[in-house]
């Protein structure tokens, strides 16, 4: 997402909260070594953007909300380490994961200290107290159904010879839980904190609702269109996993009885990674399934837009609509 | 730890906790079933018990804190199932732990989901927004020290074949992070929602300072004590860690040569876990050392008791020093 960099007004939260994750007190420790590599590596900071922008949209200043942009930047990393563990992915955002680096035990300890520092981190904010203790109640519970995605996610069934596999329905409910969660938490957190009324942070909540989904089904697609040493992470592992993702479910309801075939065939077990990869891709490509779901990316993102009109701020407010635009016009 | 529950005080706090604890809303996803799995086996509930004693012997009322005492649970919880998924204990508390049962994903994620659902139950407490924000300050901070813990638990060198090894002053550091840090979580977040004045809320955490530390001093004699049927956990564990405890260290430093090589072999990685485990009870027990620990642990804890006279509620302060005094005599 270097297109949404570029934009001075976004470039400009992002060089903030770069700065602030860099200025964090430095306790010198492995702890601390640790939360550094997984904090400090090139990630786009979508979540911290949209807390700054939230508030922005509402009032709110951005100096008084920068520890809670951090906050939702650490929920995110600390996931992304565990869920790497748990996929046994080794490269993420184009280096060694953490796990692989550092080892499995300090990479589950460094995931849960990032989650009780976000904490620390809101009640930084200054605030009212009120606000400060609705942030927390908003984040645990995105965070939690952050929790909750992932392991509906891993229940999900591939659709396997002859097994229809959970669908698309379930599979969009999961990942509205696992990727609209933090989305949501991260908008509605930076409403609160930045003294938004409870309709605005109703506004941005919907927003985020819509965005979140929209980049999770874009995120879907990328490891068909792009090239893995670009995206950092291997095309692969989603079908190495087995995972039917948003565009695999689509062409495998929407697609003809060989498309079908072929998804089935490619989430079986039977084939290596990379065969599987391949077979998914060919099916997608040329059945029309990618294009038909990057239209459907694109149109969620429509959705996320809409009442952006109402909020007071109107430059921030665009910064919300620039960011659900490139969430699904991207390479990476 | 059966004699606290008996003690009447000790025995309807635990009861209101552990009803509490059961009353939770249940979701009844599979993330929820787990989550009660690990809440509700039979644990002592010592870290609730502990946060509200606190907050009672400040002056403040139990059900405005239960919430809070809940959630020092759910942190201590959620350290154990990460602990056991980093040392492979696939026994906890007399059963299956968690990710023996249900798989070290979900496990890795049910912890994620208990330190995150911590922050909502203190923000459920009936307390003014600034002590809610300072328990969440609290117990962010106690989050961390515990995970800080860990990491260095990790890095402690034990004392091999001509190895001095980290030694007992790097040990007893290192545990007043990984238990004390929860008790003194515990003990001040109760002040402050109980409405203590911050010299109370320094009285109690000076307490818990000590309190942890002669816990974890006699939770490190325990595998030598008693019978492993009784701990609910196998009394080779540290051993087949090869980790150096606190009695083990103390026998290294105050032992005779012959001691000292008996230590080295058994934690050389030379044995197997049931012989380096007999060899370091034969060295504890005939030289002495497991005796001198316990003495150490007793004064530790007498001194976590010296100054709760200055706490307005007598009964409740009195709850706290029996917990210090029945933390180092136990038999589990």
């Amino acid at each position: 997402m270097t297109a949404l960099i570029s934009d001075p007004k976004s470039a400009s939260v992002a060089a903030d909260v770069r700065r602030a994750l860099e200025q964090r007190p430095a306790t010198g420790d492995r702890l601390d070594e640790i939360a550094r590599y997984a904090l400090l590596s090139p990630g786009k900071l979508l979540r911290p953007l949209l807390l700054v922008a939230s508030a922005e949209a509402v009032g709110g200043a951005r100096e008084d909300v920068l520890p809670a942009a951090l906050a939702v930047e650490y929920l995110h990393v600390a996931s992304l380490v565990h869920d790497d563990i748990i996929d046994g992915d080794d490269l993420r955002r184009g280096r060694a994961s953490v796990h692989a680096r550092y080892g499995v035990a300090d990479a589950i300890v460094t995931g849960d200290a990032l989650i009780l520092g976000l904490f620390g981190a809101v009640a930084d904010c200054a605030a009212p107290d009120a606000a400060v203790v609705a942030a927390v109640r908003v984040l645990a519970q995105a965070g939690e159904d952050l929790c909750r995605g992932q392991v509906q996610e891993a229940l999900l069934v591939p659709p396997g010879p002859g097994v229809p596999g959970s669908g698309l329905d379930a599979y969009l409910e999961m990942a509205s839980l696992k990727t609209g969660a933090l989305f949501r938490g991260a908008c509605r957190a930076g409403a609160l904190l930045g003294g938004g009324s409870a309709a605005q942070a109703d506004v941005v909540t919907a927003f985020a609702e819509h965005a979140g989904l929209a980049f999770q089904m874009y995120d879907d697609l990328l490891p068909f269109l792009a090239d893995p040493a670009v995206t950092g992470k291997p095309g692969t592992s989603d079908a190495a996993n087995l995972r039917p993702t948003y565009p695999v479910l689509l062409a495998h309801r929407e697609g003809t009885a060989a498309e079908r075939r072929g998804v089935e065939r490619a989430l079986s077990g039977e084939l290596r990674a990379e065969a599987a990869y391949e077979t998914l891709r060919e099916v997608l490509v040329s059945g029309g399934a990618l294009e038909l779901a990057v239209a459907g990316a694109r149109e969620e993102a429509a959705r996320a837009t809409a009442d952006l009109g109402v909020l007071p701020v109107t430059g921030a407010a665009g910064l919300l609509a620039a960011i659900a635009d490139l969430a699904v016009n991207r390479d990476h």
